[in-house]
């Protein structure tokens, strides 16, 4: 049964000896799945730092009736750093979302996953360990904060809303600029995503919604400091298109003084602005939304300016259930990373 | 990076070139679960046929709201042939039962891991392959029958109930006798399960309730054909207990004419009965539900009986979620392991 046999090891320890830099993305959603699937690809350590305050669709349940916080963002970066193939069951189970049953329409797999989890192990941090280890992922998912809060906003005509769905779903025209954002209750960061930022050679900040993926991560106390004091680069990816009911008409500028308004100045090391023109055959599907590509405004400043094609060239079809089923156009993840990880030798 | 080294090699085809013998167990539930949890251990091929008429509880939505044949039998069987330790995740997971959220509570994870499966791959033979392949299971596991089907009941005033949950919590005292059970509408053999039979050893059947775990299995259309034409040694586990509303104070030999109805006679070869007396206090506790122990009152007949020492000597504890909850004693899966693979030898 057993032999003596020359065999051709692969050691592993010889390879890690190089140290691997460390990169923080910091948002939610589509955008931040971008940034990790094509970072993911590189020899970095990751971490994701995930916006809380989601409360639509799958959301709702897990907040209202399982009194837990939100997932879908923490999901879609879980199914961003899974190391699997794609077909992998585990993977397309995480994606899934039900279409029939009278309380399970709707769900998402990934998210009953993570409720289910959460009550055998006791908190949704050890849930999303142990989920990282399931999926085999490469790297670390850090909710921003554990506090169950909410992103308010007001509206230019002094209209309040509380609830990142009524943001991101508005019942007004999508017209309104939103003058103020904040999180009801105050919400602390959470310390292992503070440590994340503090070790990081670098911090990635977007693409995303910029209300309610970006500032809503952005709010949490102490993250403006700690971006501050950390000695990593930060970098924002500039968004692609406006977004009707958050940055209707913004430019590029607006979208940095909207960041400065919540960081202060000198919060940003660099941007990371696409240079390559939007397809006309999506600017037309947009322009029925109100929505335009962001214009680049933006001149060298206390910050340094990258522009470059980062722009996909596949048509992101709409299938059911498809977690990047909100834009039409995107970055393009192996694009974006390398023009990221560009700036690390900066 | 590369080195090479002498290393010892454990090599696996050696040790297998004994040609592994055949087992295959049929029935469901917590009997099933016993049975497949002991055998595990041994160096066997196992396969698993589970009874696929269970309606009661989350089966409910399963089956009526997402459209699936009934899974929690062979969620139970996942979970007894799973390799992993007790504590993997997923294992706990394939356990979990939601006890919070309206359209969720009640539902068992394991069941909704295998409806979403289902879908994304289209089968639900497909989803238990490949939920067997990510909870590492030992063996196979395989659905009596593929045809959405329901467990009728005839009892002896004339009464008819369609459904299983309605045989198994009936709405009776429970005293009524049954005269007869069918499945409407007939259900054919699975293909893999049939095969499964004629390449086996031995075949295990039970423990199990009798009407609703065994018979239910034992009706589809040419499994009474398939007992009789295998080579294999049939072997049947006797129950430990009576059960209320199916077998009211039968004895050992009513078990076997029962079977006998469905089967033929000459259906078994041998008969595992338990030897050791069932304690005091679980006496008392089934007594307040009108169950006994089985009086064996059997004689060697075409069929040979084997007592033997079965008895779980740990009081089985009745934990929220526990798939073992309905019986407080029950056999010990590694005494009853032995006796089974005795026979082999026989």
């Amino acid at each position: 049964m057993f032999d003596f046999r020359l065999v051709l090891v692969y050691d592993k320890n010889k390879r890690m000896s190089k140290k691997k830099e460390k990169i923080t993305v910091i948002g939610g959603g589509t955008g931040s799945f971008t940034v990790l699937s094509g970072l993911k690809k590189y020899p970095v350590d990751l971490s994701a730092i995930v916006a809380m305050t989601d409360s639509g669709g799958s959301n709702r349940v897990i907040r209202d009736e399982l009194g837990l916080l939100p997932t879908s963002d923490i999901r879609q970066c879980l199914i961003a750093l899974s190391e699997g193939e794609k077909e992998q069951p585990l993977r397309r189970l995480f994606m899934y979302r039900f279409s029939r049953g009278n309380g399970l329409n709707g769900m998402t797999f990934g998210n009953l996953f993570l409720a289910a989890l959460s009550d055998i192990f006791g908190s949704q941090m050890e849930a999303i360990k142990k989920t990282s280890q399931v999926l085999k992922i490469k790297g670390k998912i850090l909710p921003v904060t554990l506090t169950d809060t909410n992103l308010a906003a007001v509206y230019e005509n002094g209209k309040k809303v509380i609830g990142e769905g009524f943001i991101d779903e508005p019942k007004h025209s999508g017209k309104l600029k939103i003058s103020k954002v904040f999180l009801r209750p105050k919400a602390k960061i959470c310390p292992e995503a503070k440590k994340a930022i503090l070790r990081s050679d670098l911090v990635v900040i977007g693409p995303g919604d910029l209300y309610t993926s970006i500032i809503a991560a952005l709010l949490t106390e102490s993250m403006a400091k700690t971006l501050k004091k950390t000695k990593a680069k930060v970098v924002y990816v500039m968004n692609l298109m406006t977004r009707c009911g958050q940055t209707l008409d913004f430019t590029a500028k607006d979208h940095v003084r909207i960041l400065e308004k919540y960081l202060g100045k000198d919060c940003l090391d660099f941007i990371l602005v696409n240079t390559r023109p939007i397809p006309q055959k999506a600017l037309i599907k947009y322009k029925k939304e109100k929505e335009v590509p962001v214009i680049d405004d933006l001149e060298d400043s206390y910050f340094k300016v990258i522009r470059k094609d980062l722009l996909s060239e596949k048509e992101t079809k709409r299938v059911p259930g498809d977690i990047l089923k909100r834009s039409l156009i995107r970055h393009d993840s192996n694009k974006l990373a390398r023009a990221i990880l560009k700036i690390l030798k900066f």
